[in-house]
Parts: structure tokens; sequence; C-alpha cells
């Protein structure tokens, strides 16, 4: 997959969140969009940048993360003429404000912008042009989804998000969460809307399942969210 | 990746021996290829296998592994007609015993088999019939190699496997390894010809370098060799 019709792609994972971070390049002119990247492992993307020539253009959070400090903004002060970008309705610092339907561009390829509000009310799904590959961030996880008990969160809206937003997408459409907790790397469409325990059921079930999840509260959301909010720059 | 040219591909993780394990399937008979299974995620492999209604021909180890336990054995008495492969240099038992140039085939796809030991005698790297996959175990990880200090390991036998057997594979091949303990999930041919710190290294120097690791032994080693030298079913 990392060099499949013109797209050079990587996925990468922080152990301590398990978060998953995306490396989109472009494989003739270079440009390159990197999603949901963190604060602990900048080093090691600012690496797999440089070594593979890229030139990062916009490094995009598909919302305002509760479990880890994003790194745009420090990798802002190493890369010149990087962009951060993040939902309009996220309330979150950023130079690009995305909205439905918007298009981030590298190259020959492009991202577009779907709103999946429901974990948060600035929570945004990443499509690539040929609907090959959806980036549902904490909407659509592997067999899952995100929680909704803290910051705007709304079942009712994840619910319609996922159904409305991500499940109209070709059965075949790849899946690339935020996220994964037992070391899976990807799903697709199809497969979600078969197997997945909660979108399978009714909206009414779907609800008193997130209702009773009983999730302890994420370790760093006290630093977390405040951070995110200023691209993680929270200590300037 | 998971579907193309009629190909499902799969990439899961383990944790605590941070080893990757690797589901390959024809999306048309549904025959499949399992790699490298581990004994902690095998109710997980299962799952994923029941829900894509594969039919699990063959699960292949790239070596008798010193830091886990493979579960080849135990999901042989779950799913019938399943067979084990591994090197026949390994000295392990399994079903199918595997030299240079063997072919392992599922629907219209195989892996034929490439002999890179050094890490231990019996490691083998799979490469897909297109040779877009490799499958290279604890030869050749993505920035570094496996260690070569104990399991009849010899560095100049893994720098000579490495370089005649994977580095001829053309540049674009995506080489995935059995294990990577930074978050990074694929490498190419290409790239660690040019960027690997060790084997862009001479002979003498690459020697010098796998001499002073100083690595403490792995904590399993005692336990995971004896157990899969019998496919993980020590305790039986």
């Amino acid at each position: 997959m990392a060099f499949t019709d013109g797209l050079l792609f990587r996925q990468l994972f922080e152990s301590e969140s398990c978060t998953y971070t995306y490396l989109l390049a472009d494989t003739d002119n270079k440009e390159a969009v990197l999603i949901d990247p963190v604060l602990e492992t900048l080093d090691r993307d600012l690496k797999i940048i440089k070594e593979l020539g890229l030139q990062l253009k916009v490094a995009v959070n598909t919302h305002c993360h509760a479990d880890h400090i994003t790194s745009t903004g420090r990798m802002k002060t190493k890369l010149f003429g990087l962009k951060s970008a993040i939902s309009k309705h996220s309330g979150a610092a950023a130079d690009i404000h995305l909205v439905e339907g918007d298009e981030i561009k590298f190259g020959r390829h492009s991202l577009k912008v779907k709103e999946t509000p429901g974990h948060t009310d600035g929570c945004i799904t990443l499509v690539t042009g040929d609907q090959r590959m959806a980036f549902t961030g904490d909407a659509l996880l592997i067999r899952g989804c995100g929680r909704t008990d803290f910051q705007q969160g709304s079942s009712e809206r994840l619910y319609s998000s996922i159904h409305k937003q991500i499940f109209t997408l070709p059965d075949h459409c790849l899946v690339y969460p935020a996220h994964d907790y037992l070391g899976q790397t990807v799903s697709t469409v199809g497969e979600e809307r078969k197997f997945n325990p909660r979108l399978t059921k009714s909206l009414e079930e779907f609800v008193q399942i997130m209702k009773n999840l009983n999730l302890p509260k994420p370790k760093k959301i006290d630093i977390s969210v405040p951070a995110n909010l200023v691209c993680g720059l929270h200590e300037i």
C-alpha cells in the first residue's frame, strides 16, 4: 500500500495512547499530508518525512483529542510552510478551519472533509478522492466507535454521522481509525456495516449501549484538551 | 491495501512482543495464509478469519521465534484442514517443511520462500508472486535487523542473506517485518537499501555493530523456543 497509483501511504502507531498517525504523499511532487500526529512521536515522524524527501503541506487533526497532545504546533516550528488544520466546529486554533466538502490537496491527490460529529462537535472523516480510504478519527473505530460521554458527546449525533456520512461510502472503502486497542490496523466500510457490534443496532439500542459503557475518564484529558485547542503549544 | 487485485491483506499487531501477524487471502475463493500468529491473539485472529469467511490453509512461521509463542498448534485444533509450515532448517516440527523456492499457494496468489538465515538458521522471507510485498520475519526490520547473538545467530550470514535475497527485490517492494518497536508498520526495499543504518555499512562494520548491541536476553526465550519447536503445543 505504501506506493500505489502515485500515492505514498504510511500508517504509524503511538503505543501509549494507541493512536494511529497517517502520512500520505504524492510520489511525484512529494507534497504530503499528516493526519493526527502525536507529540511523543514528533521526532520519528519528522525523520520519516525528511528521509522520504516529502514536503509536508498540512497537518490535520480529525478532532480535538482528549487522550493525547497533538504535535502540529511543534511540527510547524520545524517545517517551513506547514499549516495546521482542524474542523471549524472544534473550537480549536489552527491555520485552516475545515467544513463539510472542503478538500485538502496534495499533488494529484486530495482528502475530502465529511463532518462526522457525535464523539465531539468538531469530528471529521477524511476521504481520499477515489473513495478508497476513509480516515474516520474517533467517529468509527474497528468494530467500535468513539465514546460520547464528554466533550459535547452525543450518541444520537454519532449514530447519524456514521450511518449518513461513512456507511454510505463504497463497501470496499478502507477504514483507518484514529485508534485501535487490539492491534487491528484497518477495516472496510462493508465489514463495519456488517460486523460492528454497536452500529448494526437500532438507534435506541445504540444509545443504551453508549450510556452503559462506564469507561474511566481519559488520563490526560485535563491536559490534552486545553493543549489541543492551541495545536499542542500550551506551554509557550 | 485490504482489497487490491483480488488480495485481501491485514496487518495485525501483538503489543507485548511487538509482533506483526499477517493475514492474506484470495477475495474470490477465500483461501488464506497467516504469517507469524501469536498465542496471545489467537482469539482475535480466529474471529477475523471467521467474520471474513476465510478458509485458512496454511499458518506459517518465518522462523522459530524466541520472544513469543506461536499459535499455529492451537489454531490447528480450531480450524479443520489447517497446516502449519516453517523452514526445514529451523529444526521445528510442522506439517510442511519449507526450502528455498517453495511456493505457498492460496487461490490465485502465492508466497515464494526465500531462505534468509543469520538471525537463526531457519529464517525465511516470503515474497508475493508479483514481488510487491516481502514478509521478512526477523531478518530485515524497518531501519534495523534481527539480532544475531543467540539461536545459531551469525552476522555474516545475515548480512549476506539480506543483500542477496532481499535487497535484490524491486525498490518498490513493500517490506513487512515480524516486529517493530517504534510504531512503524511498513517500509520498502528501496528505503532500506538507502536508509537502513546497519545494512548500508560494509560487512566488517556490520559485524562490529552487531557484536556491540548488548541487548538483554529475550524475557520469554527459555519458554518460547522449546514451545515453538512443537507449534506452541509444549503443554500438551
